[in-house]
């Protein structure tokens, strides 16, 4: 097998067989097949395209190109929730507990925030003692005995999706579907949970901006989980405006905890609790309904909670019985800003709010950027809200005076209101379940 | 500038700018864009193609990439002629000397061979003695005072175009019309002759098979030479089967020679002449009827064989008085091939041919290979000649018995015959001129 005639059959938009499509991958790592072609190679799938096998196919020796996680030594039902990404979605947070509350297992692999959308890792590691590399035995023992873990993706997790967008990056082949589906699943497939929820957010705030972009790309995700024997459902969720109210990774913490606690933001809970619904579902079999009413009830419960200080404390961090909060550190900068207007709030980014927030420090512009968990912002109001001048719009979170001015400045772009009222748009916009 | 907002561009099918187009051949020559970026790019062109002003500001950028020859001392029409490749064409041998001999100047930089097809430069080095190699002064002032001289290209000439090729070689971007044309038409540019022909080759035996593939090669050709400020016509001939007889360095050389002399196969000499007269055309201005009748009698006058013998020994090859020929080795095995059925031949087919002759050694196989120049192949027989059984139909020259031996049996493949006599298939098949 020559990788030239490989390059070749898709730049004539013929498949790739099985076969063919593993010496690429294997080649691709190991090094024997070079950077300059793979890029013509990925270059031309930019072009034609993978069918539905060839993608599952990529997927699948993009998984087993590192470690595979077995979790057949767990005895209940395994899970795995992922998010494409967004401003403020901090539902893994809420989700993972609340589903081992349910009874499920969670071993789940996150990753770190790039540009304006946050990380599940950096939000946990605002936890003064929070540890997110653990070794492969001792994640698969905590979560068979708690139920849950949270850890980073390991070095060895999928090195050939790793190496693969690394290539894409630099040679304008990342916006290809097929490559984007087979990117992700193949961490979730390397991750080794059974039941899989895809949260896929669509909006000005996400990486898939229309709602049929996002259909594709989730059905061709959940065509790969169920060719790969996954039981795998997606949801596509707005994300226009960012998730619950805080944007920060301490303060999204916060917000995490007061939703365990019975309290935060409805758009937050409402869709942690729909997508642990959506997990118990496939893992149980139960209708939804009945599912989302026992995710209620033991969010209500609080058992949820419990769990996720059972969590945090098993892996490090500190967190007093008599405090409500972990130990995390706070901004030295807290600013408020006011409405100077009246009407309906017209629009509340997530985009543009999410890189005010990387900008004070919460996210990264850059790989190897250094974030500061302190920082960040929590907005007291929603797109279609009714306000008043004087209202409290926001509280800016800053390391320094001067950032909170830039900050405040930003944030005052954004606060434009109409004196109409605006249709709200549903949190929860499709869902995408695998045929047969 | 960024390399990856280029590639995005022209995967998005946008037209590049002639500075953009300067940053992305000097980059990629200097090594600053990587040969991944640069891979992604050129397949995203296979894709989307180039515009004519950007397939021309390439090829003056590849042409300037190196060392681009100055001819403004010689006072005289300059002129180049290039075929794009077949078996059996040694047209150059012919035209130059001619071309010399009516008043032109003739400072032509020639390849080598690869697969089945022959290179000039290889031809000449049957003659003992010849040298292919001259500094840049001593090629000038040859020219200057003989009126022509034919060396290998220097390794200066166009390193952008030699990189790019080679990267093109190995990531399925070779078949690009614009990389094509612009990658034959950069080292005419920086051979520096202002009045250019291209034979471009249509058939079986050459790299365009078709006659419109041919016609958009000679047409994207012909307008980035004009764009470049170079007087330029293309004309398609046949390559269905070979040009003239002989196959082989040694005994194209003589063949050669032979039309100099007045004898010699006629689409050989027809041809010769014929481009010949579009040199001449194209330099002085006059109709191609009187430059053709001026082109005959130039040859019939035996001026151009003198000053092709003036030539070989100006260059250090060995041509004794007395002799027809320079001193060229001859193989030690000739075999001769009859005819074993009767009628018309049916097919001469110039790549199969080419191919056997190479794998006697007169060709190379891998651009390392080393080839014989005495090998090779005569035909006494053309497409759709009347034959009889027992008719001498080849000649192979061999260096050993079972050489000969193979060659023979892969020759007889191609010896069929018809009883019906078939259309003959004309030399010259069009002819395109720069429009304006």
């Amino acid at each position: 097998m020559r990788i030239i005639d490989l390059i070749e059959k898709k730049k004539n938009s013929e498949a790739l067989s099985k076969e063919e499509i593993a010496f690429l991958v294997k080649g691709f790592t190991s090094g024997s097949i070079p950077d300059y072609q793979m890029a013509a190679w990925l270059m031309a799938v930019c072009f034609n395209g993978m069918n539905e096998d060839e993608t599952a196919w990529l997927t699948y020796e993009m998984a087993r190109s590192g470690d595979v996680l077995d979790l057949s030594m767990i005895k209940g039902p395994t899970v795995d929730k992922h998010s494409t990404g967004g401003v403020g979605d901090k539902t893994t947070l809420i989700v993972a507990p609340l589903a081992a509350a349910l009874g499920m297992y969670v071993a789940k692999m996150s990753g770190r925030g790039l540009s304006h959308t946050g990380g599940t890792i950096d939000k946990l590691e605002s936890i003064r003692g929070f540890e997110t590399e653990l070794s492969r035995d001792a994640f698969i023992k905590q979560v068979s005995s708690h139920g849950l873990a949270v850890v980073g993706q390991s070095e060895g997790l999928a090195p050939a999706d790793k190496k693969m967008y690394a290539l894409r990056d630099v040679t304008g082949t990342v916006a290809s579907l097929p490559l984007i589906a087979s990117s992700i699943m193949s961490k979730k497939i390397a991750s080794g949970a059974r039941h899989i929820v895809l949260d896929v957010k669509v909006g000005d705030g996400a990486f898939m901006n229309t709602l049929d972009e996002a259909r594709t790309l989730a059905k061709a995700m959940v065509e790969i989980g169920s060719k790969l024997g996954r039981v795998v459902c997606a949801v596509l969720s707005d994300m226009d405006q960012p998730l619950g109210r805080a944007i920060g990774n301490t303060l999204e913490v916060r917000e995490s905890i007061d939703v365990l606690r019975g309290e935060g933001p409805d758009d937050l809970r409402d869709l942690s609790v729909y997508l642990t619904a959506k997990l118990l579902q496939l893992a149980d079999g139960c209708t939804f309904e009945d599912a989302r009413k026992r995710a209620r009830d033991t969010l209500a419960s609080g058992a949820a909670l419990l769990k996720f200080k059972e969590m945090v404390r098993t892996q490090g961090g500190i967190w007093k019985e008599e405090e409500i909060y972990p130990e995390m550190p706070t901004a030295p900068v807290v600013r408020t800003v006011t409405m100077s207007t009246s009407g309906y709030l017209t629009n509340i980014p997530a985009r543009a709010l999410g890189m005010i927030a990387m900008q004070l420090g919460a996210g990264r512009e850059e790989k190897a950027s250094l974030i500061d968990h302190r920082v960040g912002l929590v907005l007291y109001k929603k797109t279609g809200d009714s306000v008043r001048e004087g209202d409290l719009f926001a509280e800016i979170h800053a390391a320094t005076e001067d950032d909170a001015d830039r900050a405040a400045k930003q944030l005052a772009v954004w606060m434009e209101t109409s004196p109409d009222a605006l249709a709200k748009r549903s949190l929860i916009l499709d869902e995408i379940r695998a045929l047969g």
